[in-house]
């Protein structure tokens, strides 16, 4: 029988840094992965990092790829019908964002957690948080047909919102919140330059929303809004284009560059949140505990600061034996929860299109109008984007 | 048969200030009204001004009443459970907002009008503008059995939403906006003194909006939200104040002092703008054009701002022989008026009971949290309430 004192159930972004965080702390932990490294470093999600999340992976040392390949953004685009606006960030808020994808960051917490020689047991089955509301809690899986035990002190539930840490809290202590938005995103990446190098451009048509991303200066991620219930194979890639096109101001219409897809996939829209994060042992982060629509680039930067202040936490309870930060945890990051929670709930309200009424519409584009031309309402867009605002919130 | 410069149908607050702004311009003019003065002066509406306003009404002469009895506000109250937040106006914008009623400039327009031997005929029935689309447009009513006929170069419809003048042009020259909120405002006028004597206070609860205003010092205003299908009758006085009472958060609720109604009554709430605001000599300026929800009192002061532009207007057409002003009315006028219906719906949005889903609350709460928290959320809250942000758009 094994013994750990952090069991982290989930290799993805939060819970592998959290496993490095921890291991820099002195603090032994393992990670326990259903699938393998392969399949999980293969997942495309988002790549907008706040300066909160990037100061993270420094202090975890993986941080080295990320400042040699991340591009910084100091402005968003915002376009609605033919106007082309931008948000500064900079001027705004002294902040920036860095453009480096969730995969570059998978993979080079990978490679940081082997030369450390932590621990991660992948493709563990069956993988099941007990007994986090006694002093004795355990995580027992299956590996190689064998049933394994690893006794702990805390578990990290970091396995996303399908995962079992929030599944195996009684029903009747959760409270839960939940939008399930009528529409999807259907992304293309692809390896033209991007049309908007120097920003993503956020972009409210009377057709539907689209997005101008980036994963580097020669890859491109576009999405455009598309019914919940279309076919991934039924939009063609000249189709994607076609529709991308008509849905830009002409400034960004005329030198988008296309090219064959190299991935192309529907994802739904959710806003969800479990309250509370903690119960006995067993500490939610990440999506596991909340999801937010991905118009706000706010997933994963939620996730890293979750993982921030658990380990902060569990510093001090094996530092300073002072359990203070663990009881703090639920209520600290959920104040930050709720203000991305309303930031991505209302970026995505304001840009995506809910119905044929005219009256919504006009509401929206009045809105784009004031927030692109008056200085407050630039600035309140500028310190949700950048996370600044959301910092302030955890108090 | 009579004839006149500028024939004025409605004796509202719009109609008698235009008439006073265009007799202080040497511009000929007359008021025709359906009602008689004592129906129109007994009208219990809103009672915010935005110092535009305020202003305009002193170019009109007619501000002597409204300095020595108006109540300055610096801020305004945002209540949602039990936090009583403020955002202040002044100190955000420079800015602030004069409480009198609107029941109070209709008679110190009426008596302006009257000092000045302005003409204003009551109780005109059938009033009807007519070939507004040639060089020689006219007005016919009825008046004591008799049809009358009076020839003008310009008509200005400031006869409301339910008014002649909008529905004369042809439907398909008119575009029209329309939400219509599921809910009404039940609201009682009282003469205990205000809870919140220094501020409007907006709560947000639970159970549904409410509103502390005022009338004076002495005369309180409050409004709850209530269902459309409501009728006044059903409404007690003490059922009014319970149920206020419990929306309140304890800071508010504690010294609320209530006493019987002097009015009672339950109003839709309800969004509207048809475009665009002239054809040919006809010209619709505040109501009959325009509606807002009346949770950010901006009715009154969008109608003295159209106001304005057309006294303007109508100045330097007869004036300078120009007719530039003129013909920028409607796209001048609508730049601030879907600044405005914006404002509106977005308060209204962010500040009543839609439905019971929890989610939806969430955001409510934590957009109030982030309003009165956020030095930007805040200022962009006071520019528009003080109406700054919306003269910004009058470009």
């Amino acid at each position: 029988m094994a013994r750990t004192q952090v069991a982290i159930i989930g290799a993805g972004p939060s819970g592998l840094l959290l496993s490095q965080l921890l291991d820099l702390a002195g603090i032994d932990n393992v990670v326990l992965e259903r699938r393998t490294r392969q399949y999980v470093e293969s997942r495309i999600r988002a790549g907008v990092l706040e300066q909160g999340t990037a100061d993270l992976l420094t202090r975890a040392g993986v941080d080295a790829r990320m400042k040699r390949e991340g591009i910084v953004h100091d402005h968003i685009g915002l376009a609605f019908g033919e106007r082309e606006e931008r948000i500064d960030l900079t001027a705004h808020t002294g902040a920036s964002v860095i453009i480096y994808g969730q995969t570059e960051i998978q993979h080079d917490l990978f490679e940081a957690r082997a030369a450390r020689g932590g621990t991660i047991v992948f493709e563990a089955e069956d993988v099941t948080p007990l007994d986090f509301d006694t002093a004795a809690p355990r995580v027992t899986y299956r590996k190689d047909g064998l049933t394994h035990t690893l006794d702990c002190d805390v578990i990290a539930g970091c396995d996303g919102y399908h995962g079992v840490c929030r599944a195996s809290v009684p029903e009747s202590a959760l409270k839960t919140y939940e939008l399930v938005y009528p529409f999807g995103w259907l992304g293309v990446l692809a390896d033209p330059p991007p049309v908007s190098p120097h920003a993503v451009t956020y972009v409210s048509n009377d057709r539907g929303f689209a997005l101008c991303s980036m994963r580097s200066m020669s890859r491109s991620r576009y999405y455009i809004q598309c019914a919940l219930e279309d076919d991934v194979a039924q939009w063609s890639d000249a189709a994607f284009w076609d529709e991308l096109r008509r849905r830009l101001p002409s400034s960004l219409a005329e030198p988008l560059v296309t090219g064959a897809s190299i991935e192309k996939s529907i994802a739904p829209l959710r806003s969800f949140v479990a309250e509370p994060m903690r119960f006995g042992a067993l500490f939610l982060a990440g999506d596991s505990a909340h999801i937010v629509p991905p118009t706000g680039a706010k997933g994963l930067n939620l996730a890293a600061a979750d993982v921030r202040v658990l380990a902060d936490a569990l510093a001090q309870f094996y530092g300073e034996k002072d359990s203070a930060g663990l009881a703090a945890y639920s209520d600290r990051c959920l104040r930050r929860v709720w203000r991305a929670e309303r930031f991505s709930w209302q970026l995505t309200m304001l840009t995506h299109k809910f119905s044929d009424d005219d009256f919504n519409r006009r509401m929206q584009v009045a809105e784009l109008d004031y927030l692109t031309s008056s200085e407050a309402g630039a600035k309140s867009v500028a310190e949700n984007y950048t996370g600044v605002a959301l910092e302030a919130a955890e108090g």
